[in-house]
This record gives structure tokens, C-alpha cells and sequence, in this order.
């Protein structure tokens, strides 16, 4: 990390902070600013203190806190519940971290058109608790939902679950509010369906990790409430079984499930036991979680049972069907638990995100135990197998001591990063380059492209304040 | 229109050129070029001549052609079809119009992951019937799909019949190999149904009016085709009674139909007259041309009864059930070739594209009603009312002298944006700004949105070579 020209955080940008959001939220107790040092990355070498965290409760507070920023070019990192898995919310430079703690309301729900206007810090879970009673559902649906915060989401592209029949967060975004590094408010999109005014700057937006603007207000697409929902948890010997059965179930069955997600019996038996769930894993090698969704139960259960004949032909062990909530949601939260399990067992770990074509899911499986054998790691793998992003966790041997694991992880990243390019894919699916991924764009993006990304950011935040030392070096 | 610092074509550029693409593919003959001065906008104020057209096969000859007009200082249009309806592909400032027409192949079909790669000129109708026989569809629906191009419908994110239910073009652009305006070439995305790896530069490309760059391959993923459609075509006694129930079926359902098109009675008269079609259209002061699609027929059936019951309910005169391929097909034709017969009916006229949030579409009928009578102009309306997207005609009476009709335009269009602006809406849902609507976009826009688009515009083509005098002057 060179050093920056940056400014440092004063008594008198401290009072000016205080002016813009009041003293009590402006934050600079060491023991309070720990918590904003770091997200969910395990590994604590991506962790860095903020000078200051405010938090402001406006778009004209965080504009102005912006501006402050811009005029003493101080960094300024964006940061929503802090659930992130890429360093995307640490202030790697210091500075000012703003949390949207505070920007938390849902400000309307339109049922006439569908849409739900919220602030950055509302939780994305709580968006569905709202609506819900209205028939209405927010699509979206990462893994963390019941902590993760939507401008998080919005910032990241979250995925999730449903994306293979839902997309990601991206589709859903109609409309956002920001506040762009010079501490300027733009409104961009709104509740309309269709929009082709000018460059798709909303969608630039989308996924920008906080370093081109800090949201204030999302306008979210509703869809109607699915009515019929039937989760099926079909057991395979082993991992490659599992797989191999993804990319049919993709084509052959003429229907998009909501969601196939992958688990490998150490990621089942990790979530069961951190949960304290039972579940017969031990003869399985894999499961395949698989939901159905839709707004009849009859072709629910005719798409279901196609699917699982499906799996039946294709060397499944089991077909085990939840057609109720309370089953259903046992399930999910056993997939949604397995990252957290993970770092109970062991803190130190790599949790990844690559994604590959869905038809290529078979092979990188034996690129997954060869990476294993040779770095003498364990690698579990659990995800969104429907869409060719997995979790693959790169996991330390308690024995090994820790220089060694430092010295060999970026080797093994690189080794997993170039077998998921060979296929055609990527190092990140959902969880965003940050901190964490950045020293490995090279591998999949261009010094072209590396360049096009680095002319909008110098384009849109020329002093580059705005979450400095994310996604490329400038 | 400011001078520009463009350098002209010289005998020199033109054998560099044939060169590159090979003489036949250089044209310079003036009666040749004139095809190349417009698109399908009926002004012909928004023509201009290019000083050559060229035709290259391959994206190494594209870059070629970009690094030379980047050193010399040359204007580069890209063009596929010219089936636009916002000067998209028309040359302002002259210099070379580069013609996607020889680069029309479908290059690859993959069915395990369903996704067709294929060039920009290929016609988006035939990527249909190239994937319908392996039980796969491209979702995306512009009117003109006989005609139009994909790389066109990539370069304004052509939206069209089925966006409702489907999304517009760039949900399903996973990939695009694009020349950038210094000449480079890179390759955004890929198969790949979720990809974080950076700014989302891909989907800053589509929609960006081949100002940003230009495309040179493409990679669209696919859905499983319909196994059941039916059209529903239903008749109202006017326009506000049609108008009124689309955001009930939009919300009252719940089940978001494949297309709600609205056609006034001008719209269905001029479009049965073009094609000699008869259809009762004399009792009706408007129509909606509903359809319905999935994967079982049962579910298709319930869904339109459902659909007819609210119409019925909701002042529908009758609904007539269009359950087979040749009477769909027979409707829909009607409703695509609306556009067409008006050009033909009165050459002079502003084809609009303006869109409202879906639940007040009703409140912009009074909106046209008083626009129509402050102006003098007929006003024919149609299009998709299911996004909100109308494509509001303001058509000059024969009578009026052309120089009263110029004078007032501007007024009339100015007046009918501001209206769409104050209901929530935009001056264009997908057929793009180009350089048509330039002039409006700080209706819309506020300085500091303009002032993004420049700085994004400016970064990466420094010399404004590509494609220059669309969407934002610099």
C-alpha cells in the first residue's frame, strides 16, 4: 500500500462533522471504531481503523459530510451492516467511515406500481417482511439477508439464492439517489419500467462497491408473491454426482428452478452442527438443495416431480421433498449458516466466489481436488450451483503453523482463479473484488479493461476519496 | 451544431481503409451513401451524408479502422440496420459510417448452457428461429425484429412487446467483445450468469448509443421456449377506459403477463390499412392486445381467464382469445407494424417513446387530450402500456404549412416531456436519445447527471470520435 496524499481527520473536521450529523454520532472511541474495521472477511490483515465513523440520517448530510471530504481530501467509506465478503466496507486508508445505520426507514411501499422506495440501511429481509402481506416480494435473497443491509446489496450486486430463475440485485433497481464523490445529489432512474435516457449510469452504480457514490434511496421492482414453493433435498454420493446433474437440470427440464445450491457433506455437517440441526448426511456426499417456486401448486408439484426424476436418472440417492414453510426455511437456513459455521470451525480461511458456465461445473471439480491435494488444504464447496457460483472455502490445517498459510494462499487463490478462467469464469460472483480480490483482477480482466475501469473512476472521483484502494489501483 | 476539430476523409484515409477491408467494401458513390444518412426517424433534418462507408468482417479490421480514425481525428458510426428511431446511426459530423452489415453470423449455439454468441449484424428475428427447433427462445421483442439488428438493439437496449414479463436487451447480454474508441478491443463478461469482477462496464455499453464503443460479438443467454401463448385482443369504447385497467393487471392478478399493448383507433385503422387486414375496430375507441405465455397450457388458460374477468369487469367490450400460432401471429403483425403505417399515412410526424410509472398511465391521457388541442396536432397513441412506455405520435395535419409545423414541434414535445416528467416519467424507454431528443435531455436530467455522462463520454474517447452529437453535447 503506497502512501496517499490524503489528509488526516482534525478536531476542527471533527467539529465541522459534528456541525453536519450532531456530536453523538460522530464517532472516534477506539473501542467503538473497531467495529467498523472490518467486515466478514476471516482474514483480520483486511482489517483497518477509521479516524472518525459518522452517521448521518440524510442525503443532504451525507452530501455535505462528502463535500467536507472532498475539500480536505479525506477517504470516505461507505458502509452498510458491515456483512460483506470482499474488505468492501473497511476504510483502508482511514479517513471517515459512513455508515447508513441510521438511514434505515422504509419510506413507501407503491403497490400500484409495484415498488418499494427504501433508505440504504434498511435490512434486506425487512423489505419482504413489509410487503408480504401485501402479495409482494422483494426478489433478492443473498444468504445474509436478515443482517445485510439493501444499499450493501446494491453496492455489492448481491446475488443469492433465487438468482438463476430471480437475477441479481441489478434487476430490481430502478431508481437511486446518490451522492457522487464531489458531494453532488443525483437522482437517477425512477419508478419506471423502461428507461434508455442517456448512459445506464444506475447500473454503473450498481456494483461500483461504494467507490463511485454513496446511496441514499432505492427504488426497488416488487413482483407478486409466489403462492406455491416446494424446497427438494436430494442427497448424491459424492460431489461430482451432485454436480454432474446441475447443467440438466438447467436444460432438459424446459423449466428455471428458483434455485439449485450445492452443499458438500463438510458444509452440511458444519451448518448442522453450528445450528445444532439434524439432518442424515452421513451417507451423502453432497446434496443438491432445490426450489421451485410459482403461483400454482399443480405445476409446482409437476415441475418438482420432474426435477426429481431427474436427479432419480441421474444417480441421486434420495429425493426428500419440504412442501411446508416451517420445513422449507429449516433447510435454507441450514445452507444460509454454512459460511458462519465455517469460520467457528476455523477463523482461518478463505471463503471464495468463483463462477463458471453452468455447463462447467462438472469440471472443476477434479481442478478442486487437485488444488486440495497439492496445497495440502481442505476445500470445502457449497453455493449457488444453478448458476455456476461456488463458495469454494480454502481452509487452513489447525497444525499448519501460519507463515506457511499466508505464504502459500494467494498461490493457491491464483491456482483457483486460473482454473475458473480456463473454464470461462470469474473470481467473483457476488460477493465484489474490495480489497480482498484486487491484487488478482489481472488474471481475468484485460490491462484494457483494467484501464476502463480505472478512467471512471478517475472520471467520476478525481481525488479519489470515495472508498479508496478498492477494485483497481489507480 | 458547433465546428468540430475533425480531420476530413482524404484519397489517403480511403486506401488505408481499402486496405484494411478491401476496396468493394469502401463505398464513396454518393448514391450508395445516401442509404447510410438516416435511420428511420422521419425527419429527414436528421440526416446527414457520411463522407465514406466502410464494411468490415472482423473485429481485428474494426480496431483497425478505430486506431486510424482515432489518429487522424475522424468521426466512426457505427450502424446496423439503420431501423432506429433517434438518429442513432446517422453521421453528424460526416467521416466514416461503419457498417455491421457483412459481420451477420450466428457463430455459436450452446445449448448446455443456453446461450447464443453471435455478431452484431445478425437480424434479431433469426437468432429466434435458429434456437426455436433446440426449445429455446431470445426473449427479447423490439417491433422491428424482421428488420432490426442485434448489435442495434445492444447499442439503444431496445426494449419492445414482451419487456414486461422478460426485461428489456441487456438482461440478457452476459458478454460483448467491444472496440473501444482508442482502437482496443475487449472482452466484457462472458457465459457466465452472475459476474461482480469489477464495474459493470458491459452494461454501460448497452444503451450507450455506440458512443462508448463498438460491438463486435455478443453473448445472449437464452430462456426455455413457451410451450403455451395466447393472445388476448380486447376492446374498449376509448382510450381512458383501456388505459384505466392496465394497472389493475398489472397488480390485481398477480401474474405479470408476456405483453399489454395499447392501440388507439387511429393506431389499428392505420396499421389494418397498411397491411389490407380486417379487423371490427369501428366500435372500438382503443384496444389492448394482451398475451399470456408459460409451459403448460392449463396454467396459460387460467391465467387469461383471469386476465378477460378483470377486462370484463373493467368496461372491456368484448375479449377475443387468439389461442392459435397464425391468429396470434396475425395480431401481433397488426400491432408491430403501427409505426410503418403511420410514415406511410403522413411522412411528417414525431414518433415519441416517452414512459410513466405503469399506475399513471390514466392520468396522462388528459395530458395528450389538451396537447392535442393547444397544438392542433393529432396525437395517435399506442405501444406497451404494460411498462408505461407509449409511443405517443404527434402527426402534422396536411394542411399546415411546414415551417408552422417546425415552429411549433419543439413546443409540442417540450410540453409532452414535461408531462411524462411530472407523472414520474422519461423521455425514452428504449429507443434512445440519439441525436433526436438531445436537446430535451436537461428535462429530464439535472446538470450534474448531464455532467456525468460527459465526464464517463470523455474518458473514454478523449477525441469524441465515436459516434459524436449523440445523447449529450460535450
Amino acid at each position: 500500500m503506497s502512501a496517499m496524499p490524503y489528509s488526516p481527520v482534525t478536531e476542527e473536521v471533527l467539529a465541522e462533522l459534528a456541525r453536519i450529523v450532531g456530536e453523538r454520532h460522530v464517532l472516534t472511541d477506539p473501542e467503538k471504531l473497531e467495529a467498523y474495521s472490518h467486515d466478514e472477511v476471516a482474514d483480520r490483515e483486511c482489517a483497518a481503523m477509521p479516524e472518525v465513523v459518522v452517521r448521518p440520517q440524510t442525503a443532504e448530510e451525507v452530501a455535505r459530510i462528502v463535500r467536507l471530504a472532498y475539500e480536505r481530501r479525506i477517504p470516505v467509506t461507505p458502509r452498510g451492516a458491515g456483512s460483506g465478503l470482499s474488505g468492501g466496507a473497511v476504510p483502508l486508508f482511514g479517513g471517515i467511515v459512513l455508515s447508513t445505520e441510521r438511514m434505515n426507514h422504509i419510506l413507501e411501499i407503491d403497490e400500484a406500481n409495484m415498488m418499494a422506495v427504501v433508505e440504504p440501511g434498511v435490512v434486506t429481509n425487512d423489505i419482504n417482511e413489509a410487503v408480504a402481506a401485501l402479495g409482494l416480494f422483494y426478489a433478492g435473497y443473498p444468504m445474509s439477508l436478515e443482517t445485510c443491509c439493501i444499499g450493501g446489496n446494491v453496492a455489492e450486486n448481491a446475488g443469492g439464492g433465487k438468482a438463476i430463475k430471480y437475477g441479481v440485485t441489478e434487476r430490481y433497481v430502478l431508481g437511486l439517489d446518490v451522492v457522487l464523490p464531489t458531494g453532488q445529489i443525483v437522482e437517477l432512474g425512477g419508478k419506471r419500467l423502461k428507461d434508455v435516457t442517456g448512459y445506464n449510469v444506475l447500473k454503473l452504480m450498481v456494483g461500483s462497491e461504494g467507490t463511485l457514490g454513496i446511496v441514499t434511496r432505492i427504488i426497488l421492482r416488487l413482483l407478486p408473491l409466489p403462492t406455491a414453493q416446494v424446497v427438494l433435498l436430494v442427497p448424491f454420493a459424492d460431489v461430482r454426482s451432485a454436480v454432474a446433474v446441475v447443467p440438466v437440470l438447467m436444460t432438459a427440464g424446459g423449466v428455471i428452478p428458483t434455485a439449485i445450491e450445492l452443499m458438500d457433506r463438510l458444509s452440511v455437517q458444519a451448518s448442522c452442527r453450528y445450528l445444532n440441526e439434524q439432518l442424515d448426511y452421513e451417507r451423502a456426499g453432497a446434496m443438491l438443495l432445490i426450489e421451485v417456486d410459482g403461483s400454482d401448486e399443480e405445476i409446482v408439484r409437476r415441475d418438482y416431480e420432474r426435477i426429481g426424476e431427474i436427479c432419480l436418472d441421474h444417480r441421486a440417492q434420495e429425493v426428500y421433498v419440504a412442501d411446508n414453510h416451517t420445513t422449507r426455511e429449516r433447510l435454507w437456513r441450514i445452507r444460509r449458516n454454512i459460511a458462519e459455521a465455517f469460520k467457528v470451525i476455523s477463523p482461518v480461511q478463505s471463503l471464495e466466489d468463483i463462477v463458471v458456465p453452468t455447463a462447467s461445473i462438472p469440471d472443476l471439480m477434479p481442478e478442486l481436488d487437485r488444488l486440495s491435494d497439492r496445497f495440502g488444504v481442505q476445500m470445502p464447496c457449497y453455493g449457488h450451483a444453478g448458476d455456476g457460483n461456488l463458495h469454494v472455502t480454502v481452509v487452513k490445517d489447525p497444525a499448519e503453523p501460519m507463515d506457511a498459510w499466508r505464504r502459500k494462499l494467494p498461490e493457491c487463490l491464483t491456482e483457483l482463479y486460473r482454473a475458473a478462467r480456463r473454464l470461462g469464469g470469474t473470481i467473483s460472483g457476488e460477493h465484489g473484488i474490495g480489497s480482498k480480490r484486487k491484487a488478482f483482477m489481472p488474471l481475468v480482466a484485460g490491462e484494457a479493461e483494467l484501464d476502463l475501469m480505472r478512467k471512471i473512476k478517475r472520471a467520476l472521483d478525481p481525488r479519489n476519496i470515495l472508498n479508496p484502494g478498492k477494485i483497481v489501483d489507480l
